[in-house]
């Protein structure tokens, strides 16, 4: 399956854009996005399992109900979270993209990024509306990319060009999230288009599988969000007939959808606030699937491990520590660890016990920016895998001045 | 109830002492500890719920089977975990103490903390053990506390001093613990005596209650330790009549065991790997125990309010977040949250939404060294108190370097 370029413009049907409307103080960074589609489009999501919710996942949750959407509006820099008047804005920011677009404000999808419980101030929104929908091109990717992002480094995005049926089909998307990254169910803001013909339900199916081994299985700091939201805009402008049922079509679409969210997932955990390194647990052998999962998040999520990634030590130790609090039903006395990288690979622990290894081989490998940690459970085939990133004097940094 | 001096040795029939063995290098830092008590004791334990278990744990939940126990041997700067031979030294360390205190090595509680997964050398021990036991003295108390130390950067011991039934009764208790600290059921190292006179299973039932609200209510760094254990022997020579069931004379003895506890979970907390500042979160009207119990915990857990907390930014919406993602069931939109500090309180959320502070004045509330996050759900009449620190620099800067 090829990666292309384009991102969130790279299927058929999609124009965005993105502009500095002033929520955000820094002149020099957009903080409003905006993606339009040519023609109403199935849509599905998932959303935080966070109990406090920002107010535009509550409209756009309404604005979905019908499986159908055509645009999404996106500002950073204020979440517009546990405000009184949350909800009107996030309604009045989908009526200005309807006067400024003639999309209907019931098929937009509108997302807020940044701080929480402070009042979103609307002016700057309807000042910038009409030279951001003036600004809508198929080449506008990359500037709404940068748009929806917050403390991100780097812009986050992808796509995916497959064959199905014949047809030349496109997933691609854009992604934001650096910090507050433990998803559940649905994850910090992500938006996929795709050119592919698909109905509303089977969209949903598809979205629903794919994340729960993608962007579910990625954590930074523990914080689940108030504000995640993940959603898919299918045109069916790749000409192909729609997908309205599982079959060989539906496989093949799912197997892109899922390869751009892995891509945006690993983005996500190598640009963790202050990261230096991407962490990524690979589980087998596990008694099931389930099991897999949870021993493999564990590892990505323990704060001591990954302090020791940081300073690229062979602390073992850790890793076996955060295997045996994960809860879940396993042996530990089977269980094996290695520390690979593309430097090379490190035997660590063979059933539970640590194994002598060089100290020099092993900093050698933990030097690498992707460190890869490998499980084998040994007690049947269950298989997962996780993705974080280390944990700096940045992150503290970053997440003590955030808010001043 | 009345705090005292003495620690582990402020209980009639209990003495102490701790000597620099060689386990570590660093000279200046004792490195093992022992206590022993005049006569066989009731004892009771709880234990970590880590998969992964230190081999001390398993020698020590033999030698407490019979509810009975007379000394205490810890060692500071290796856990003696994930080693194929652990048990066996663990072993060897009680025989260690039987020979040079007539002790019997199955009435000997053994722990050991520090590094998981490096061969624990026994050499140091059997060369240390001499010196150890001939300085046991009713005033080695903390020089004991300070021979189970790791990264912990001040000695941790408490005592308290109530009457039962017309006799004074003394418990007290020394803990060692730093980083690695998420208790589950059972908690760091921490070692309680009194003079209580108390049956093993009425001494087991008091402990395991009293560990659910104070040390199971911790948290530094939501790591789960391999090596957790929490030990309490009762010598019963304060006099009095043993306590063999429940009734009013339980209840006075459950209650003073509670207050080391919770002296001892204070200290832990403050004392966090990098911690400026004791992190306090306690919730009122949940509608029940158990959820305020877990809200309090996802507050103290917060990596993005930890790093908030650290620079005193009044950074509500990270609070309100932690409450939300708490696994439990209850009504956001009725959640108020103050923050409180010996500086004053300052109201930043009512009904789940902000209001407008005094900025001047919540600075001046956190950047106190005990802060108290305050979070009523106005639904029922659960409680629960929490306690964990701020999330700094330090932390990081400990663990990236800790074994190295």
């Amino acid at each position: 399956m090829e990666s292309i370029s384009g991102g969130v413009c790279a299927a058929k049907g999609f124009k965005a854009y993105g502009v500095h409307c002033g929520i955000r103080k820094n002149k020099t960074k957009e903080d409003l996005a905006l993606v339009v589609a040519d023609c109403p489009c199935s849509a599905a999501a998932v959303y935080t399992t966070n109990k406090v919710k920002g107010a535009p996942i509550t409209v756009t949750r309404a604005h979905l109900a019908d499986g159908k959407a055509q645009a999404i509006v996106c500002n950073s820099g204020n979440a517009n979270t546990c405000n009184a008047d949350g909800v009107a804005k996030a309604e009045e920011m989908c009526r200005l993209v309807e006067r400024h677009t003639g999309v209907k404000a019931e098929d937009v999808i509108v997302a807020s990024t940044g701080v929480i419980g402070q009042i979103l101030p609307i002016q700057p929104i309807v000042s910038g509306m009409p030279a951001l929908a003036a600004g809508l091109s198929a080449k506008g990717n990359t500037i709404a990319a940068r748009a929806i992002m917050t403390t991100d480094t780097r812009v986050k995005e992808y796509a995916r060009k497959c064959e199905i049926g014949g047809y030349t089909v496109t997933v691609g998307g854009m992604a934001k999230g650096s910090g507050m990254i433990h998803p559940n169910m649905a994850t910090l803001l992500a938006f996929v288009t795709t050119d592919a013909a698909i109905s509303p339900k089977m969209l949903d199916a598809a979205l629903k599988d794919a994340v729960e081994d993608t962007l579910n299985m990625v954590s930074i700091d523990g914080d689940t969000s108030t504000n995640d939201m993940l959603t898919v805009m299918a045109s069916g402008m790749s000409g192909m007939p729609e997908i309205t049922r599982e079959g060989e079509q539906y496989s093949a679409f799912k197997s892109a959808l899922t390869a751009v969210l892995e891509d945006i997932s690993k983005a996500i955990a190598a640009d963790g606030e202050g990261a230096t390194k991407l962490l990524e647990c690979s589980v087998e052998g596990a008694p099931d699937k389930q099991t897999a999962k949870k021993i493999a998040k564990s590892v990505v999520c323990s704060s001591l491990l990954k302090a020791a990634i940081f300073a690229a030590d062979a602390n073992w130790g850790r890793i076996l520590c955060a295997i045996g609090y994960a809860e879940a039903e396993f042996d530990i006395d089977k269980v094996d660890v290695d520390i690979v990288s593309d430097a090379g690979a490190v035997a660590v622990c063979r059933g539970g016990n640590g194994v002598d290894f060089d100290e020099t081989a092993a900093k050698r490998v933990l030097l690498e920016d992707e460190i890869r940690i490998c499980v084998n459970c040994n007690s049947g085939d269950g298989k997962a895998v996780a993705w974080g990133c280390d944990l700096t004097y940045e992150y503290v940094k970053i997440n003590a001045d955030y808010r001043t």
